[in-house]
C-alpha cells in the first residue's frame, strides 16, 4: 500500500471558493457573511475524480492524507470568527471527500488560527475533526500573520495547550504556512521552504521533545533547506551545546518527499534516512507542469523514490509504515 | 590558485567590537559616539595570522575575498548616520587587512544601508571602497530591517541606482543579510538560508537581468534551499511563464560552495554545474566545530570539493576562474 502524506484539496468546487471571497468581502464591508452554499456530492465527486484521484490512480497511490488547500487557509485575514467559519467550512468539505472516497482519503484539518489569538482556541476544532469527523492529524501554521512572523517560535510554551491535545488525541501536525502578504516572498517558491527551515531550526534549539516525548511533526517539502545543509545543522547543534539531531529532533520530526527532482530525492534519502521520511507529493499542488528533462510531472515524486531501488523493507517504511507510525489513527484505513 | 569568495572578518580586534557597543549605547542614550579607537597594525596582524590566515594556509587557500562580519552589519540598528559610521569603520578595517596581507586578501565592503533609507545613499561608500580602497565587490542586504523585510524585493526599481553603480564599477554583490531581531529566526541557522532562497525566487520572477545584463550577484550558502529544490524552481519558472533558469537567472547569479557536508556539495555540483559555482567556505564563520563523522572542520569545504575529482578545467573554474569572472577587479591579485 502506498500512502501519500501530503495532499491538499486544491480543486475544491467553485462555490466553496466563491463563498470565501464573499465572506472576505463581507468582512471588509462590515456585513455578515452570506450562508455557505449547498454543494452536491456530485460536485465533490467531479472535483476529485478528474484530478486528484485520477493522478493517484495513474501513479499507483492508494491513500492520500488530505487537507484543505494550504495557501487558502489565510489565517492572517479578518479576525478569529472569520478564520473559524472558513476553517470549519474547509474541514467539513474534506470530511465529505473522505466519506465519498473512504478507501482513497484520510482527513487532516486546518486549524482556526488567527494572528494574536491563543492557540488554545483551536483545540475545539481539532477535537471535532478528530473525534467526530475521523481525521488523523492537523496542519499547524507557525505564522498565522501571513509572513510577519508575529507569533512566538513553535517551541514557546504558549503553543503547549495544542501540543497537549495533540498528544492526548495521538495526532501529529504538519508544519505548514499559508499565503504570504509581503511581496518579498513567493508563497510556494520561498515562504513555504523558509518556514520549513525555520521550524526545524527552532526544534534544534529547544528541548521541546523532552517536554513532549509523544509529540510528532511532519516538516513538508523535504524539510526546506535542511537536508541540503545537514552538515550546517549538525554543526550548529554542536556549537549550541545541543544533543545530536537524531536524539533531539528526529525522534519526533519527520520530512515528506515533496522534492521535485531526482538529485534532491537522492540527497534526502542519503542524509535523513528512511526512518524519518514519509512519502508525499503535495499534489495537486505547487508545481503542476511536466519536466521537459524527463517528460513526467515534476510532482510525480513516486518516480524519484522508485528509482532509488530501496530494499523491500525500506520501501515499506517510506510508502506506508512511517505514515502509520506518525499518523496512528490511520488504523481506520487498513492496508 | 585557490580563491575563497566568502570570508568575513569575524576575528576583528576587540577594540573595534567594543567601539560598536559604545556607539550603540551612545545612540540609545542620545549622546554622540566616542571617537573610534586606535588599533595598531600588530593587533590586526595578530587577529588574522592566528585564525583566518592559519586556516587558509592549512587548507591551501591562496586568496580570500574578505568582508566585514555579516551578522554584525546590523543595518536595522539606530539610524542612517549610525550605520554609515559603523560601515566606514568596518570597511576601513578590512582595507587595512588587505594592505597588510595583499597577497592573501581582496576587500569586499558592507554598505551603509538603513531600513527605509534610499539605497542611492549607499553609492558613495561603494565608490570610496572600490575606487580608493581597491575593493572588488560589495555585500548587499536585501533586508536592512533585520528580519521584518520592509524593503521592496531586490528586483524593484528602487534598487536600480545601486545596480547602475555596480555595473559602472564592474563589481558584483553578494546577497547577504545580517542579524535578525525576530526570535522565530536563528541568524545562521534559518535567516541566512531563507534570505538566499528568497532572493533567488525574486530573481526568477523578474526580468531584472534584461534591464541589467551586466549585473552579477553571488547567492551564498550554496543558494539556500534552491539547489535541493531545483526541480521545484524549474517547475515554478515554467508555471510563471518565465524562461528557463539558465537563461533568465544563471547568466547573472552564482552560488558559493558554503555547504558543510559531502552530500550537499555533490548535489550542488550535479544540479547547478561548475560554471555557476564559486569556491567559498564562509570561514571563520557560521559553524566552527569539527564534524565527528569526518574528524575535519565542518567548514573545510575544500575537502568536499576536492573529493569530487573534477577535471582540471572544471576545478580551475570553481577555484579561480569563476571568481575572476564575477569579481573582475581581482586583476589586481594575479594568479
Amino acid at each position: 500500500m502506498i500512502i501519500d502524506c501530503h495532499g491538499h484539496y486544491t480543486t475544491a468546487p467553485g462555490a466553496h471558493t466563491a463563498w470565501r471571497e464573499a465572506q472576505q468581502a463581507a468582512f471588509r464591508d462590515g456585513r455578515a457573511a452570506p450562508a455557505y452554499p449547498r454543494i452536491s456530492d456530485d460536485e465533490i465527486r467531479e472535483s476529485i475524480e478528474g484530478s486528484q484521484l485520477r493522478l493517484m490512480r495513474e501513479r499507483g497511490i492508494d491513500l492520500t492524507i488530505f487537507s484543505p488547500r494550504a495557501s487558502a487557509m489565510g489565517h492572517h485575514f479578518g479576525d478569529e470568527q472569520v478564520s473559524a467559519a472558513w476553517t470549519r467550512a474547509c474541514n467539513d468539505l474534506v470530511a465529505r471527500v473522505v466519506r465519498l472516497f473512504p478507501d482513497s482519503f484520510a482527513g487532516v484539518c486546518q486549524l482556526p488560527q488567527s494572528a494574536g489569538v491563543p492557540i488554545g482556541n483551536s483545540i475545539a476544532e481539532l477535537r471535532r475533526c478528530v473525534e467526530e469527523l475521523g481525521f488523523v492529524g492537523c496542519n499547524l501554521n507557525p505564522d498565522p500573520s501571513g509572513g510577519n512572523w508575529t507569533s512566538p517560535p513553535l517551541t514557546d510554551p504558549s503553543w503547549y495547550p495544542l501540543y497537549q491535545a495533540m498528544v492526548e488525541l495521538d495526532v501529529p501536525a504538519m508544519v505548514h504556512v499559508s499565503a504570504v502578504t509581503n511581496p518579498n516572498f513567493h508563497a510556494t517558491g520561498s515562504h513555504y521552504l523558509n518556514a520549513d527551515t525555520t521550524a526545524f531550526m527552532q526544534f534544534l534549539q529547544s528541548g521541546l521533545f523532552q517536554e513532549f516525548p509523544g509529540l510528532r511533526f511532519v516538516i513538508p517539502h523535504g524539510g526546506g533547506a535542511v537536508p541540503f545543509h545537514w552538515g550546517r545543522f549538525r554543526g550548529l547543534a554542536d556549537m549550541l551545546g545541543r544533543p545530536p539531531l537524531h536524539e533531539s529532533v528526529l525522534r519526533n520530526v519527520f520530512f515528506d518527499t515533496c522534492v521535485y527532482h531526482q538529485p534532491g530525492i537522492n540527497l534526502l534519502f542519503e542524509v535523513i534516512g528512511v526512518d524519518n521520511l514519509l512519502f508525499g507529493s503535495e499534489m495537486v499542488g505547487a508545481v503542476r507542469g511536466i519536466d521537459p528533462l524527463t517528460g513526467e510531472y515534476f510532482d510525480h515524486t513516486r518516480r524519484y523514490v522508485d528509482n532509488l531501488r530501496l530494499s523491500p523493507a525500506d520501501r515499506q517504511k517510506v510508502y506506508e509504515d512511517n505514515a502509520r507510525r506518525v499518523y496512528p489513527r490511520l488504523i481506520t484505513h487498513p492496508g
